[in-house]
């Protein structure tokens, strides 16, 4: 199986696993137990916690809260951080901070989408008209998920600052989180992350947190991750994630360089005759998304996995509509919105696999287009 | 070192989570894929939640929504739950349920928490009369994490749909799921259980819901859980949760009868002149609540911990606090309070285990005494 729906998910790192496992056998305790074995299972938490955020962050500077993926942090940053007055994000937002800023709207938040351009990034200017003195909250998606675009969101956190200082400035860093080189800029008072996405288990994930970003808590009882986020600690994949995002990081820059070319021969093997690109040309180069022409890109997954190719058709998160809703918001066509494919990659992809990929989709587009 | 916290958490059931990773390995498409790979993910969640609900309910007329904890079961009980009017509780709840309710307060409902008897357990007669037309959500924890203390929530259910049959009943079933002979009745519209209690991993939860009970989601975003709960599912954690209730309800009735003979032994062995006893006669098998008579509870546990034995103090979720608030509500005597240890057995806890922590229990109790 060559697996190229790394955006959607990725396989396990078995050694991160079978090093986090082995530590979480010996040390199963409740962190928030009172004798040493508690303690030793809360300091592993906190060595975890500072090491996920200096991948990217001074740990001085910002702190981790742990949470179940990267949709509960999305929901502790928009739920716990927009206040009065309005809340601003783009229509390029994964559906976690989306369908979170309707249900702002329904409880009477003033709500504004600004719009995206035709490769899924956002148009900076409409959205900072957008931002003004009673904006409390604005979210801007670091990588677009269905298209790979990359949003400068230092820039935007700069320019959001200067119209209104006090407003808490979120990102949704899932899909760039260990795999863009990049820190957070001071700008930026949330920024959401999730394991599964490089290697760790589902059900991991972390809201970082600047210090002295006021923010609510969203999960109420026992008062763990400082109060912020109540509930036991998920302590096998937060050291997962841990050993997993160690990984990634180790090579970053490396694999960056490496799957930024392997994204470019993928281009340049599809055939521009069956597959038209929507992904922008400087997107990131885990992301590849791309349109059967006149075909529909469901039916094409379907037949490339059952010859051995796993690739996405927009966001596995939201597979209940028929058209994507931010390639809707893109413009793109109807009928680059019926074909869609996403391909992504993870920093084991290697040529060979994409050299393959490229062939299989070749074939199977005109085999198809053949019986259509 | 005798593991008496189970209460607080449990060590992980090896051969459940062995079983679950190598199922993970092997599956580890997201369950929202819609390739084969991604059903087969979906097919296993699918087979975990009809298995973790049919062990204490129909299948047909209860679902499990996943969580990622007891806490956040509560949670999407409470904030999803309640409507206008008022809302019933007791003073004997765990904080996931408590801190929930002080939060509906504060949003303007009208929140009620009935008195608790000195073993923990509901002044049922005080709460049925707080029960009233305008009451739109009841939650009464089943078994009092604390005290060991089983509220009859099968009689509560029924008392309280007789007074308004429109009022959505919940119970935080956390320490009883797994442990004690039951099974819902339809008077009880939404069950919290929790993974991490039962040999499971820390992370993962559901709430049971009764088919046709209405609840609002709490996680916003792509859909999952039938759009009760977004986020890409826990899958490991739910095929470990699936495989660790397995192993303990095969032998759950049998494990009953035998772990209440240990604690009726364990309290023989306790010397009354060192130790008195907080939990009813009549609570669960599996907890054991005491006081060291003039003593600290937690210097105890420590000492204790370091000679090998590990016991609670009240409760490990909420250990900000000199005192528990679920004793004070007791109204435990303040000498009782602050020598509060919470013994707590699991299945696999043997009468040697038992008589040799009633050893060390009675020892240290005394040198601690003459050291005082």
């Amino acid at each position: 199986m060559i697996y190229l729906d790394n955006a959607a998910t990725t396989p396990p790192d078995g050694e991160a696993l079978a090093r986090a496992a082995k530590e979480y056998e010996e040390c199963y305790f409740n962190p928030s137990a009172r004798y040493r074995g508690g303690f030793a299972a809360h300091t592993l938490l906190e060595e975890a916690r500072r090491e996920i955020v200096s991948h990217i962050a001074d740990a001085g500077k910002y702190e981790a809260i742990f949470t179940s993926c990267g949709t509960e942090a999305d929901n502790q940053a928009v739920f716990g951080g927009a206040g009065r007055g309005n809340a601003v994000t783009t229509a390029g937002e994964h559906a976690a901070v989306y369908e979170s800023f309707l249900r702002l709207r329904e409880r009477g938040t003033e709500v504004r989408f600004a719009p995206i351009r035709g490769d899924g990034s956002l148009d900076a200017e409409a959205f900072l008209s957008l931002v003004d003195e009673k904006t409390s909250f604005v979210s801007v998606v670091h990588v677009n998920n269905e298209t790979g675009a990359v949003n400068d969101i230092i820039a935007l956190a700069r320019a959001v600052k200067k119209k209104n200082p006090r407003c808490i400035f979120h990102s949704d860093g899932v899909q760039a989180y260990g795999k863009l080189p990049f820190r957070l800029s001071e700008g930026i008072d949330l920024y959401s992350v999730s394991a599964h996405k490089l290697g760790g288990l589902k059900g991991t994930g972390a809201l970082l947190r600047r210090k002295g970003c006021t923010l609510r808590p969203y999960l109420f009882g026992g008062g763990q991750e400082g109060g912020m986020r109540s509930g036991t600690e998920n302590v096998l994949g937060i050291l997962d994630f841990r050993y997993a995002a160690e990984g990634r990081f180790a090579s970053l820059e490396e694999d960056y360089g490496r799957i930024k070319a392997l994204r470019t021969r993928m281009k340049s093997l599809l055939d521009p005759a069956r597959f038209g690109i929507i992904s922008p040309e400087e997107g990131s180069p885990y992301l590849l998304s791309v349109y059967a022409r006149g075909l529909r890109g469901e039916v094409l997954q379907r037949v490339l996995y059952d010859r051995g190719l796993a690739v996405g058709t927009g966001s596995a998160c939201s597979s209940k509509k028929p058209h994507s809703r931010i390639l809707e918001a893109a413009k793109v066509s109807s009928e680059a919105l019926d074909g869609v494919l996403r391909i992504s990659f993870s920093a084991r992809t290697d040529e060979e696999e994409v050299c393959a990929a490229a062939r299989l989709m070749n074939e199977a587009a005109e085999e198809y287009a053949n019986k259509v």
